[in-house]
């Protein structure tokens, strides 16, 4: 089954400990894509500019992903500039040009109506909604959000949450959201709000997973260097939704090896900047790590 | 098989976002003897003031703890004050006075000698290496140290670590003992320093161990409040250590099953202030805990 994303195409322009990138293919919706493509056909939703490379655009159908909902308007691409801490979990924003992106209105071609699997990365909650209200029957609709939206749209994104299957946060935007500190408080009261799951991403401490009767806790892969943790949360949720367009498995268990595939892929993405691991990575990669999540994990493991 | 621990008992008073309390029975030998003591016999090498009452002491030969090794001197038993923040991973201390511990000189009596699981509980090193030099054959040997005696007396603590086969210490201190920031490379040069094993405690995020050739991560348990973080890591060994002791499996699976006992008890005793929780816990309450960190962290579970 196709899964269909909402988000932004970007370059980034990134400065981490180990070093930097200039100008490099991100966005949200960028890393979801690619990473979804490696589990399922991907519809992209999204805009750029007419400076947009004809390299990057053919690198993204060459991966399955299906452009027709990619606008290409006169002007630039949006384009971020981040500089990471020694304690990689803290991150600046140094430049910023929403370039065509600031005045984004998703349109979905006929050929997506059908999508039954929604992921909308992080963008306006009206806009996100813009996008449901073009789907006659989305099945699985998973949402990102973050801290700007929250503060200055809450009540847009309240209403978005009730129709929102699968909520996908991190640990700083779901206590903001809740206004609850502790994890757990913070998740019940999201799972209030509309969404049967709530994921919460922690970064190096992984994931876990809320509904009204379960908990799924699952480490991120300990790796000995991340280079870039740019687009680590976006790549996990591809992972994650692209696995279960794949399977058509939402029973408690598909949703669990759907979290650690997404937790495999996020592992991946942070070993080199900006897209570098992605670019390169096979299917046998992909199987082998999520055989060593398994051994990771396994209490009873030897 | 007994248990062997050396480390402190001490009064706390404590005061969390939740409330406080005074003059409550603490210290890390005595939450590692009552968490241990749910899996085996427990001896317990430390000293008091005769200011200690009666009453504690019952409570700890109750659980099946042996104080043959408890110095009982002229003085008052150490105390110490301390603060949690609104995130209670941080906390200040606001009062210490060591009392009789300042002079305390570890004695085996001859009774303790044939132990062969020993925890090595944070005190300094060189009384940490006293202990080990009066048993003639500790097999399995358990150690936790603190930011003071890395710093303090990190040569003392390095020939300590020639002689220790499991390292259990916190995020913090692992990075301050390896020089080594990322957790994955702080491990990997703490066991070159002699550990077979290292276990590294990150607090809410649970534990992830190392080996030559294997890593296990576990959560810890989500709760919706922790009241009083106190004593959670020395529980953690406790739960760890007594378990090994009780199995006497060393083996990955072994060590693994350990882990998870561990932090089953952590997750208990900060369910309440000081030892408030453990004082009633059964073993009932211990076997129902360790099935839910199976369903938790269960890739395949439904």
């Amino acid at each position: 089954m196709s899964i269909l994303v909402v988000g932004s195409v970007f370059f980034d322009s990134v400065e981490t400990p180990h070093g930097k990138v200039e100008r490099a293919l991100g966005g949200a919706a960028t890393y979801f894509s690619v990473a979804a493509s490696f589990f399922a056909p991907v519809r992209m939703v999204a805009t750029v500019g007419e400076d947009f490379p004809r390299e990057e655009t053919e690198f993204l159908r060459q991966r399955g992903i299906d452009l027709s909902g990619l606008q290409v308007r006169p002007g630039r691409t949006g384009y971020w500039v981040g500089r990471y801490h020694e304690d990689m979990n803290q991150r600046d924003t140094l430049d910023l040009d929403l370039g065509v992106f600031a005045d984004f209105q998703p349109q979905l071609p006929a050929s997506y109506r059908d999508s039954q699997y929604v992921f909308l990365a992080n963008i306006a909650p009206q806009l996100q909604a813009m996008v449901l209200d073009q789907l006659p029957a989305p099945g699985v609709v998973g949402c990102d959000t973050m801290n700007h939206w929250i503060s200055s749209a809450r009540s847009d994104l309240e209403r978005l949450l009730g129709r929102v299957g699968i909520l996908v946060i991190n640990d700083e935007e779901a206590r903001q959201l809740s206004g609850e500190r502790n994890v757990v408080r913070a998740a019940r009261r999201l799972l209030e709000k509309g969404p049967h799951r709530v994921l919460i991403k922690r970064g190096e401490y992984g994931v876990i997973q809320f509904s009204a009767d379960s908990v799924f806790a699952v480490p991120a892969f300990p790796l000995e260097e991340v280079f870039d943790p740019t687009g680590a949360g976006d790549t996990f949720a591809g992972g994650f939704m692209g696995e279960l367009a794949r399977s058509g498995d939402t029973s408690e268990a598909g949703l669990r090896r759907a979290i650690v595939y997404g937790s495999v892929m996020a592992s991946f993405v942070v070993e080199e900047f900006g897209l570098g691991r992605l670019r390169r990575l096979t299917r046998e990669d992909i199987d082998q790590r999520y055989r060593q999540f398994v051994a990771l994990t396994d209490i009873d493991g030897a």
